[in-house]
């Protein structure tokens, strides 16, 4: 089979590598040409080709930033193959169900990784990006389900899980989960900026801020597209963190420790990609609470 | 020389682990019981001993929690040894700075290794907890030097880089770069408690809310501790997201994009505790910034 990627970035350019195997020719394009011969020289993918061919492949990922995707998609309805399967990679679904509902696609799957890295380009590509991944499909009634189950095959091949969650559920989900991170790890980041020491130390630190450099243009876009679900949940945790901020300058212990307790227990409740509840908590549990 | 060792708990047990040398008698002291059995069976201390013998040691570690470590100072003054130099690891240093100078110690050198996990209890003590970390001490202008020498010297022993830094700056220092990451991750995980979907998946969100469920009496009362600093910058953090919220909700894509950019900027500022400057955002800066 021939399987096209369009945009040769950190995620076409993993899922090119993911998907290598005798019996597949991948075909790849990106409108950025060093992006494009980067993709190549890392065996991304098996050759390179125009946006026509690309689209007559018998599946075809659209990696393009959130601003493009819709461009992307409204190109290819013209060049595809009668029978090719077209999915995206858009951390917003909203942006992409919309388009599917104007044409009513039966061969579009509206798709998301739920993988990444702060570091973008298929410089940083791999072939295990995926790998114990969830991968988020968003079929509409219309989609078709042969259409469905070749996106799947394609991405257990890669080692993900597909797992079907509507386009509405999903934005609301990753808002939590993946937006507002990213947005406190930028937020703290610029909070430590007025500090003297620039020399932030700690592992804690470390792992919350790791997230926070990441490439602007794409985030914003992820941000604009997301505006909603994004705006809702922002407004909750400022909410919280009055709530706190309350607690902790009128030095309210009850509360603060009610609030951490809550905390290790909503964690507990809390399982990761791999399927596993919070290591952490489990063994606290275990041991007990010691309250001084 | 002989190290004494009060509180045996992760801190405590790593820094026993960490001092363990033929040349050094470790002897530790914790009121619980089973804390203190398991200490010494994992080998943090050489022997177990009441609180009058392991204050007669040359050096004495305090690593009791935040609000018991006052308790404890008073309790060494009367027992402690003509020589004895105490220090402490408390994560709020005014709490201790205050007891100094009500005292006037001038063998009592403030400190805090700025390293942790986020599981408690000697069962996870380990001997590097402290390499390559940063260790703070915050002596008093009546601090005798040898005694900070002497502490010095330990620290550095354990793999540490000792840093001298006034109690009131340590403060601020840390409710940006470690009490304030801690609240942000048990808001997220209570935030994400609301979801359908408990599996919550993504790299970011495992790092970010990674000491989301720590031991919510020791954090409430880091928290209360550092209620004034802590307060200032749960506000200022406040102030900043309810700006992004208005530029996100209001769709403000270049507001939002520069929100990314001053992030990124401030990322490439910054160092960790191992002095290298955040990777990522070099490679980034190489790279050049697409703007899509």
């Amino acid at each position: 089979m021939t399987v096209g990627v369009v945009g040769l970035g950190l995620i076409g350019g993993s899922i090119g590598l993911a998907l290598r195997d005798p019996d597949r020719l991948i075909v790849g394009y990106d409108p950025n040409e060093a992006n494009a011969n980067l993709a190549l020289d890392r065996a991304c993918v098996d050759r390179l080709g125009s946006l026509a061919e690309v689209a007559v492949a018998d599946v075809v990922f659209v990696a393009a930033p959130p601003a493009k995707v819709v461009d992307v998609l409204d190109q290819l309805k013209f060049l595809r193959g009668p029978d090719t399967v077209i999915t995206d990679c858009t951390s917003v679904k909203r942006i992409v169900a919309d388009w599917a509902e104007s044409t009513r696609d039966p061969l579009f799957v509206p798709g998301h990784p739920m993988a990444g890295h702060e570091k973008s380009g298929p410089g940083f590509a791999s072939a295990w990006m995926f790998r114990s991944a969830r991968w988020i499909l968003s079929p509409l009634p219309f989609t078709q389900k042969s259409a469905i189950n070749r996106v799947e095959s394609l991405v257990k091949a890669m080692g993900a899980t597909p797992l079907q969650v509507p386009a509405d559920r999903h934005d609301r989900h990753v808002a939590v989960v993946s937006h507002l991170p990213h947005a406190l790890a930028a937020l703290l980041v610029q909070l430590a900026d007025g500090l003297d020491d620039k020399n932030v130390a700690g592992g804690s630190w470390r792992d919350l801020t790791r997230v926070g450099g990441v490439d602007p243009a794409l985030w914003s876009q992820i941000f604009i597209g997301n505006r909603v679900e994004l705006g809702r949940v922002i407004g909750e945790m400022s909410k919280r963190l009055a709530v706190l901020e309350s607690d902790v300058v009128a030095g309210n212990e009850k509360a603060v420790l009610d609030f951490f307790i809550a905390a290790q227990e909503a964690k507990g409740r809390q399982t990761t990609s791999a399927g596993t509840t919070s290591e952490t908590t489990k063994t606290k549990n275990l041991k007990g609470r010691k309250r001084v």
